[in-house]
């Protein structure tokens, strides 16, 4: 297979899914809508999953495991929720499937027909709240700080690998709280871990807000979201936390005794991030090359490549290599020495590259005699030689620089593309031209915001946090508004 | 609730159950046969997937994620797999559900039938090679060793949390090789990964065997298995390696052009363990007032317990606590220190036997003033006054004495139920009034395996690859046999 991609200015969609394909990060399966992550796509998830893990626990949330299949009923007990959820399902209807009399092969037996159908989780809100109500009677149990890592389907009618598939892998927060208060400030504190992990981890820049009601979770009374920029200027909602107030407790019948002895419904929130977060680093950093991966989430952060003629030569040079890779391994620095005689440099750095490597090591005999090597980066695309003493300090603090160069580049182009407008025609063509977000006022209505993406495919991404208090007139009616909210199109 | 459990000697089944819904491990859910795996439960499971997963990784290992739905035609590819595990499946027939006209709620929506079903999976080896027909060509794209952590269902009729349940989490490895013997030395190495694993950390000891070919993995050539004794005198597969043969790989086509330059199909394997360790853990070391847990797997090696009557004597108690806490985790001894003022003393060594605490420290004012505190043995149900004094390196020695007590005790009881006899008389009486493991003769048939266990609900459970030549004589049929096998009932 071609290791050249198509460029991201002549078809962005198109580079997307050929990086992911190429650089061995997933790829379709036999199953509409469902992908097969292949090993170093989920090596990058496993760090993704034990970074966040780390994150929860440090904020006192266990974890837990609640069934995959939910029956029926549940989603009917809490009306927003069913609207929002229960319509495109994977339905269970039969447990057995049985030999064809008429050499058909294997059918279903429709003898094993099950009285109530069970939907494949679309998200566990049901299942696990009619689990609390058996864990919860007194303030004394709260709050419930709860954590799942699994997998969900929502049948999606188009997909795309990673970023909307009809089965996708999770972690999905539950937590339960003696007052309104305290679920917020939950609710606030899990957006804030997301904030970071985006940021820190991923080195993607995000915007912190609140979702219009209609775009928030069915069954939520508030939606924080994390807002991500992509170099395309979609955006990318990164993931959300949600306030669902008492909803959950009262379909459930979920009650407890208060300190005071009084009996009152629990009050509930639930966030969760996917293997969407894979769309969004591909797409946040990658360049027309392959994957560019922050150091923080790379499998291999640096790869050692032999230049050699001789099998002396190739000796040599193998026990430099042998003896870096222990010094890395000793710093913590995740290292492969490529030391197959069946592939030529030239194709290792490409396979390299192609995959994002942070950084390699090129070492030829004349590096051994000299005591230097050559060091590539994958953000800059630069050589240079260096030496090889303190060599492990070197990498180090190059990965450091790497990752921040890697938030700062998505920071200038993210901040770049924040357009302030003022009139629905600048809108349009801000959209049109230059796309990114764009800050402007609203009137505050469902109607407006359902007729501008109507107009536009633009929606509102979020009422950011830090939104200042400013009078102006919405930019599709013209009635008063009192801050800015951020549009865009988006993933 | 009440912590007192049923006597293993009065119900053994039912003293389970009990320790798992009091120990807060698992309990049933609103789903037939599903179980919640609560936090405690849970986190010894992630103790579990840690090592196990750490080990899969030191043997070349990588893991990768594949669709949870199968489409049915894919299990009719392989006959023998057809017939073991497309019969009792959770059948995925239809993709949406939709209000019901009449007001009865969310129907299934008929419009939305899929054309072909969906399985959920029950094991992925089709879906699996499926995709290794695209992976492997060359012999340079072998071996591949691949595993997956994830959940799978098998529509059982009669459930027990843990030991069988319609859903349950595992590990698959699934593996590619270019010969025979490569693939074979694979099936016997991840055995030993898994005899290790039970031995070393779950203090589980384990017979290495095979199976006979009646049960033996539906579409494998060989199963090698590890056999754990319970405290009933029962046995327990803990888990299985299969050497595939090229039987999936004809069933999917996926062949490889070798060094030479000839096509062949590929070598496979399979092996797995589940959220089943779980129960065999509880069995194995567990009495009659409580869990029982190995420290290598405990969430908590150690809880502090603070005894006193005054503010004062807590808070000076609880510095002396906190400083101790310190310094156990510095030595990656994990710890809990119970200040919780809404519980009693006694309260507390109730609830920490129940869940199996390998050690508990009590500390009250005199302890302060001597310098000592009070250690309890979970295993031997001792109390000692030690000295305060190097107290980490007690812990951490005392720790180890544990597991090896808990091993050596396990042992020993599974040797003293190993029973060579020479009759069928002698089998049944051995069966009905000692249980355990029975090593007999056997003359090899089928015929013979299924006569014996109608009659005495004994299976083979594995051919012990120590097995050691010896002529002997069927003891069913009198017929000619080289080597003993390994009887017993089984869970």
């Amino acid at each position: 297979m071609s290791k050249k991609l198509t460029k991201r200015s002549e078809d962005y969609s198109k580079w997307y899914n050929e990086i992911v394909v190429k650089a061995d990060l997933a790829e379709n399966s036999g199953v509409r809508g469902m992908m097969v992550i292949k090993p170093y796509g989920y090596a990058i998830w496993e760090k993704m999953q034990a970074e966040l893990d780390r994150m929860f626990k440090e904020t006192g949330h266990e974890n837990a495991y609640f069934p995959l299949l939910i029956p029926k009923s549940y989603f009917s007990k809490e009306a927003s929720h069913v609207a929002g959820f229960a319509k495109e399902c994977a339905v269970v209807t039969h447990y057995r499937l049985k030999n064809d009399e008429n050499g058909k092969g294997i059918i279903v037996d429709e003898n094993a027909k099950l009285e109530e159908e069970l939907i494949i989780r679309p998200t566990s809100e049901t299942i696990i709240w009619d689990s609390y109500r058996k864990w919860i009677q007194s303030y004394r149990d709260l709050p419930l700080l709860i954590n799942q890592w699994a997998n969900v389907v929502r049948w999606e009618m188009r997909t795309r690998l990673f970023l909307r598939t009809a089965e996708f892998l999770w972690q999905e927060g539950h937590t339960a709280h003696a007052t309104k208060a305290e679920a917020i400030e939950e609710t606030e504190k899990m957006q804030n871990v997301y904030a970071t992990f985006a940021e820190n981890f991923m080195a993607m820049p995000v915007i912190k807000g609140v979702k219009t009601e209609s775009e928030r979770f069915s069954g939520a009374l508030e939606t924080y979201t994390i807002e991500a920029l992509m170099q395309d200027g979609k955006a990318l909602q990164a993931g959300t936390t949600h306030f669902l107030g008492q909803n959950f407790a009262k379909a459930f019948d979920v009650k407890f005794t208060s300190k005071e002895g009084k009996l009152d419904y629990v009050w509930a929130t639930s966030w969760g991030v996917s293997t969407r977060l894979m769309g969004a680093l591909v797409m946040t950093h990658s360049d027309d090359f392959g994957l560019v991966l922050p150091p923080k989430l790379a499998p291999i952060q640096v790869v050692i490549v032999p230049i050699y003629k001789t099998d002396e030569q190739f000796d040599a040079i193998s026990a430099k290599a042998e003896e870096m890779v222990k010094e890395f391994r000793k710093k913590g620095i995740s290292v492969k020495y490529d030391h197959r005689r069946t592939h030529k440099p030239g194709w290792k750095f490409a396979e390299y590259e192609l995959k994002g490597v942070p950084l390699r090591i090129a070492i030829g005999p004349r590096d051994l005699e000299n005591g230097t090597l050559e060091l590539a980066r994958r953000d800059t695309l630069t050589k240079e030689i260096v030496s090889q003493e303190n060599i492990s300090n070197t990498i180090a603090n190059l990965l450091d620089e790497i990752q921040d160069n890697l938030f700062n580049k998505a920071l200038e182009y993210r901040n770049n593309h924040i357009t302030e407008v003022n009139s629905f025609d600048e809108f349009k063509e801000v959209l049109e031209n230059k796309g990114g977000f764009i800050l402007a006022h609203w009137d505050g209505t469902a109607e407006t915001e359902e007729k501008i993406k109507n107009i536009t495919k633009a929606t509102i991404r979020c009422i950011p946090l830090d939104a200042k208090d400013e009078e102006g007139k919405c930019i599709l009616t013209g009635k008063k508004s009192s801050k800015r909210v951020l549009f865009s199109k988006a993933y």
